[in-house]
């Protein structure tokens, strides 16, 4: 029986790594490290210092080349679908080839495994061709930087928030039934696409990393120094990675007792 | 001027506790605990274990009776609202009668300040009483102790959900726009109001802690397990903290790319 453990490590603050992360990590057998694919050179250099204080020279770290997506596909959840069979094809190889039938493989996430990340995706995947016992270990999320960051809660006094994807703004705009939104994987600032009246926001570009940017004001105003601050950090880095918070002015009833 | 840290700890598993989250609280000069009012002595115990492993003679630790909500004000609101108040009165109290007008005080938050806490709206109270600067410090969440323990994604691949009340489930039903909801802060089992069929439910109680409770399944089969399950643990322990999502067969649309 392989163990596969997936480990949150927040998202670039190498002090978010808790205590139960930092433990199954150092207990792994092998550790399976994507290497291509992602070029955010920081993040790696982040995952080198996390692996560099905790690993000792019994566990033996693999990295593979991460696949592409193939954007002929036109349709996304398959293309997403293949793009995740070939990733759990690597690491039924790499678990194979490195462990003999049993051990500890640990893989690490950003942020947290169940927050918009396809890693229990592919465990799955690999659960179907090997005997494997999948266990999660939480970590920060990015949204959590985010508030932290800010100093906010995310829900306003017993009412409810919407997460949601920089995709689903821009088709469906506003989600019903809610004043408070979180909005990841918004690589087209779909922001820009709303009404602001009312709106403040609270965006973050790195959260949890040491060069992270917060903004935070009315839509109106903040949204044109989301985007020229977003612009030149994403040309002096090379890449970015933001999230952001949006509440409203109260629509959705109030609490009645 | 004095440092006010809010310093998320987790749900109940030591092991949760961030490396930042141990270092700041270590450095703080003084803890407040609120003593009366929480009952839950497991969690008393996970929070004596954490403070009991981390500070040192050099940290005062001061308890305080936690105030009682007056449940002759009709309107939550403002019910709520007078409880905040009574809470910053006595922390702005011990603040000043054990710091000299400077200092770093710290405030365990289980799981994360920004989900659910009234600890941010305390802190912004006596902030308006003193000159205060507010850290915020993620813990995880029961949300996330939630998904680890069941080892699934919170969210499908590319859909949003929503967090949500018990009170909100009841008053509004499942939330428009979206197929998974997690509902927190609920202690009338209100899934039992939702319409079962093609629902499934991952339920924790005490999710996080030792004892913690895993139910999942079918809406239908499973919510009489977890009426008796929550039931019978209430009883063994005096008081249960419970999480649950709920996943639906997709209403909402497909992506489409």
């Amino acid at each position: 029986m392989i163990d596969l453990m997936l480990i949150g490590i927040g998202t670039g603050n190498p002090e978010h790594v808790t205590a139960e992360a930092a433990r199954l990590l150092a207990s792994a057998d092998l550790v399976l490290i994507p290497e291509k694919g992602e070029d955010k050179s920081d993040l790696a250099q982040v995952r080198r210092q996390i692996c560099g204080s905790i690993l000792t020279d019994s566990t033996r770290v693999v990295s593979f080349d991460l696949p592409v997506r193939d954007e002929a596909t036109p349709d996304y959840l398959a293309r997403v679908g293949d793009w995740h069979y070939a990733i759990a094809q690597i690491w039924a190889r790499e678990i194979r080839s490195n462990l003999d039938g049993s051990g500890k493989v640990a893989f690490l996430v950003w942020g947290d495994p169940s927050l918009y990340d396809s890693t229990l995706r592919i465990a799955e995947r690999v659960a179907s061709v090997m005997p494997l016992r999948v266990k999660v270990v939480p970590g920060i999320t990015s949204l959590q930087a985010l508030t932290a960051a800010h100093a906010i809660p995310v829900n306003d006094l017993g009412k409810p928030f919407t997460v949601t994807t920089g995709r689903q703004l821009r088709d469906h705009g506003w989600p019903d039934g809610v004043d408070t939104i979180a909005v990841m994987l918004d690589g087209q600032c779909s922001f820009q696409g709303l009404a602001p009246d009312g709106v403040h926001i609270w965006w973050s570009g790195y959260a949890g990393m040491h060069n992270e940017i917060n903004l935070s004001g009315p839509l109106e105003d903040t949204a044109p120094r989301i985007l020229a601050a977003r612009a030149a950090a994403r040309a002096q880095h090379g890449w970015i990675m933001d999230i952001y918070l949006m509440r409203r002015q109260a629509q959705v009833g109030e609490i009645n007792d």
